[in-house]
């Protein structure tokens, strides 16, 4: 587990970086032109306001400056332009420690009764604004499930293993591992994101083609409510009645505070395998990744990057002068011009990943791919977790960054991805600016798939967020025009929740407002994100 | 398909039956003696009191006495009684058949506004009280959705296939057929349950080990409610808060009226196999179903039958003597004394189920099974429609049967195998009767399984009702305590609604209660099913 402390206004830790090599550099001045560098400020020089007065809190409560900065944001793109600007929207005026289920119990009942507003927070890793603090007219504490960490109950005869709220990632592999199991939910996220995290937001790994996502992987969860724990039994399937966990899941904080959950684990595999093979086009490799899914193939890491996202990647290695001839010569085939890397991934008893290898290469082949071997596998493995450090160099460099994601059915999927791209352009355009977008698709289903957006712009001095917002609202709008649905892994936190009425429709969203009002009636609850409540209610 | 009039008071259509084979008969008089039958009295006898007036709705309107008298009731065990004896409990005073969805919308409408009670009908095959007219001060309209049938858009790309909520499992086979696809969700009461009943009731089918439970299979559904259509669209995934079909995946008509689904289909398998094998005993056959999951084999079908279910099963095939002469014989072996037959079936790309046929065969040699070859699988296939037919002649032959099912986490299998059909024997002798209690595990998991439990007793004359009755809390109360959830795939219906917040907890319940009074606050909608609204709520 890698150690080191959290950068406070960035991405992962501080010391580790992902510097952009100069054919990156090169490959977005040439689309983007240059932008002006958003430099990063001190922290000394970022005024943290005095706390609010708050009412005992039955836990142990920190209100020092530098611990209200680290719980203020997350790490969407807004809140990185705020921590290095330090033009902060609002600090916490308490950030709460609990030590276990009861005191989150303990701090929920207080707050109700105190009109306290409580923002649950994992690793802090939400991209969407999911724990973000805003200003309000009631004192607001960050309750850190942090000490609520590490595996619990096992049950092996079952294969599942009970975890607090808190547990990060790596903490869980590595807890699993001496058991002969893993989990193998590996969001982008991994090393900073928390098991509470990925139920709130029902996140998604990069083995969720094979694993499935969280959604799949939760057995039982546990909820502290101002009322009293609610602990939700594992049951393999039931019917009785709409299935309780699945409130859970995607619930952002707002039904309670998630507080330990149950997963389902499997044995560690006999074997793992993966390969890179390049493909002539987005369509044809659209439609492998379609056929592999319906033939029921065996996957478990299946990525398919666009011819953008394909070129970006390319320029992202830092290649041997012999390596880039040989890339460059590739890349110049007719056939493969606008080739489109596929990375596929294989794990379980050997001879089964040997067959599933055997299978996908020979729809690869029938789909006129070439097999660039293990290599790419490999680097994909080793630097996945270091991509999101980018973020952090390329506004240094002036230039913006911003990820966005969906999922739909495969008959949409072709329109989307060329809609999402299109109207990100064309926004730039009206920025005066130009855009680049990358896509791939992740994430597949037998009925449809994930797409993954990555969009770069040159930033504007003072207007970063003003940009970002215009390309983020007109990529939104395009998406769900298209037929996506609003988030398949990053939730919808404050930042997607103008939209969520499009996505639910009307009675969705009242359904969620009444499960919110049951279950929080104070409206203590992270009461900005998914479905705020109306002003005025809940004790604003 | 197969054709012919339903019977109006017992299972399956007027004409068919399963007459029970002598052998059969003597294995239940060892273990039970004889009991009282129960004679079917004539349609003629049965008393309809006059329809209270129903204001005027907006769709067709039945009011005769014999379509109210087939509305009455669903296929529980109190409900055969009430039919075979005429005492039932209400009538409808409407039977309504909207032809469609906005026609259903119509309905509720006028029904929320003029204050009638609505209870949705597809197939009407509930054996959970899920259908059944109770006694209502409001006047009470069945909607029965046989009208809104058949297959709509066909998203073959996406394998996405839209049905009327009144599909019967026969015709959706049937629609998909000619494109070369299948659903495979095959409940035991598929040939006349409806695709909106198996979506309300979390149902599951023989073959959901392998294509899973209606759960997974949804992906779109159109809800009528009283303020009007709420079409959730067809998404692989997401993360864009609390999945909104899953608050419909189990709701049992209390949120909407379900009147169209989309589902996931696959292709026409190349090849399907299936056989049978006996092994040394239960536990041993639990590890080796455990084995298989933990395994990731595949498999479609897996259906373990303890030592009761093997000996009565046995005695329900007509065999030739030579072939009678085997059995005993092999019933007779040490090993195979406490015998448990374990029925496998696979289907898929022809190689593929070779190769997992024979890694089962691995195991299940390993484990001291003897192969019993295909002949098994294929009566299986041909009968397991057949079954239900059997509760309506042991009724008249004196012996009452019911059925109920549970699932847990395989660490608790074990011990509620035991303590279901024990907690019967200790109410049977309560009552002064023996009982046989039958148990399978079917629809397992990487983390558990189903356990579906038969058990028979002698009828003791106008006790029917409450001898079955205090069995059936008996089992209920065994299987909760030991951790099985109230049900795996028959849902809640009325009977089970009293154990309902031991499944969910308080904030579970508070949560239903909170959705049913934001989609349904006239109360409209079959109130006394999952969670009843407290009395005087919702215009009763």
């Amino acid at each position: 587990m890698p150690s080191g402390e959290r950068r406070w206004n960035g991405w992962g830790r501080a010391g580790e970086s992902f510097p952009v090599p100069a054919a990156a550099r090169a490959w977005l001045a040439a689309r983007l032109g240059e932008g002006d560098p958003l430099p990063a400020v001190d922290e000394a020089a970022i005024a943290v306001p005095p706390a609010r007065r708050l009412p005992p809190l039955p836990v142990p409560v920190a209100t020092d400056a530098a611990t209200r900065l680290r719980h203020a944001c997350g790490q969407s793109f807004p809140d990185l332009v705020a921590l290095r600007t330090g033009r902060i929207e609002a600090f916490p005026d308490a950030v709460c420690t609990p030590a276990d289920g009861d005191g989150v119990v303990a701090l929920l009942r207080a707050a109700a009764a105190e009109g306290v507003v409580v923002i649950p927070r994992g690793g802090g890793t939400s991209v969407v604004g999911g724990v973000t603090v805003r200003r309000e007219s009631r004192p607001v504490a960050v309750v850190s499930l942090a000490a609520l960490h590490g595996l619990g109950e096992l049950d092996r005869a079952s294969l599942l293993a009970t975890f607090g709220a808190g547990t990060l990632g790596p903490e869980v592999e590595d807890a699993l591992a001496p058991h002969g199991l893993r989990l193998g939910h590996e969001p982008q996220s991994f090393e900073f994101s928390s098991v509470g995290g990925w139920v709130a937001t029902r996140s998604a790994g990069q083995r969720s083609t094979g694993v499935g996502k969280i959604d799949d992987l939760l057995a039982a969860v546990e909820v502290a409510t101002a009322s009293g724990p609610w602990r939700i039994p594992a049951q393999p399937a039931s019917a009785a009645g709409p299935d309780p966990r699945r409130l859970l899941l995607g619930s952002e904080g707002r039904f309670g505070v998630i507080t330990a959950a149950t997963l389902r684990v499997r044995p560690r595999p006999e074997a793992e395998d993966g390969e890179v093979v390049l493909l002539p086009g987005w369509s044809a490799g659209l439609d492998l990744c379609r056929a592999m899914l319906r033939r029921g193939l065996r996957l478990e890491v299946l990525r398919l990057s666009d011819p953008a996202e394909t070129g970006f990647a390319t320029a992202l290695v830092e290649m041997s002068p012999l390596r880039s001839r040989v890339s460059r010569l590739l890349f110049g085939l007719p056939r493969y011009r606008r080739g489109c890397l596929l990375l596929l991934g294989w794990a379980g008893p050997a001879q089964e990943v040997t067959v599933a290898r055997q299978e996908a290469a020979r729809l690869w082949r029938a789909a006129r791919g070439l097999g660039l071997g293990r290599s790419g596998w490999r680097r994909w493995r080793a630097e996945r977790f270091r991509h999101p450090y980018l973020r952090d160099e390329l506004l240094s460099l002036g230039w913006g960054v911003d990820t966005l994601e969906t999922a739909a059915p495969w008959a949409r999927l072709g329109t989307l991805s060329a809609a999402v791209p299109a109207a990100i352009t064309d926004a730039a355009a009206a920025l005066g600016v130009r855009a680049a977008t990358l896509c791939h698709l992740s994430h597949a289903y037998r009925d449809g798939a994930s797409l993954y957006f990555t969009f770069f712009w040159p930033l504007r001095r003072g207007e970063e967020s003003a940009q970002w917002g215009a390309l983020k609202a007109a990529a939104t709008n395009a998406l769900l025009a298209a037929g996506g649905t609003l988030s398949h892994h990053h939730g919808v936190g404050t930042m997607h929740a103008p939209w969520i009425g499009a996505e639910l429709g009307a009675p969705g969203v009242a359904a969620f407002d009444a499960l919110s009002r049951a279950l929080d009636p104070a409206g203590t609850l992270n009461p900005a994100v998914i479905h705020p409540r109306p002003a005025g209610e809940g004790g604003a």
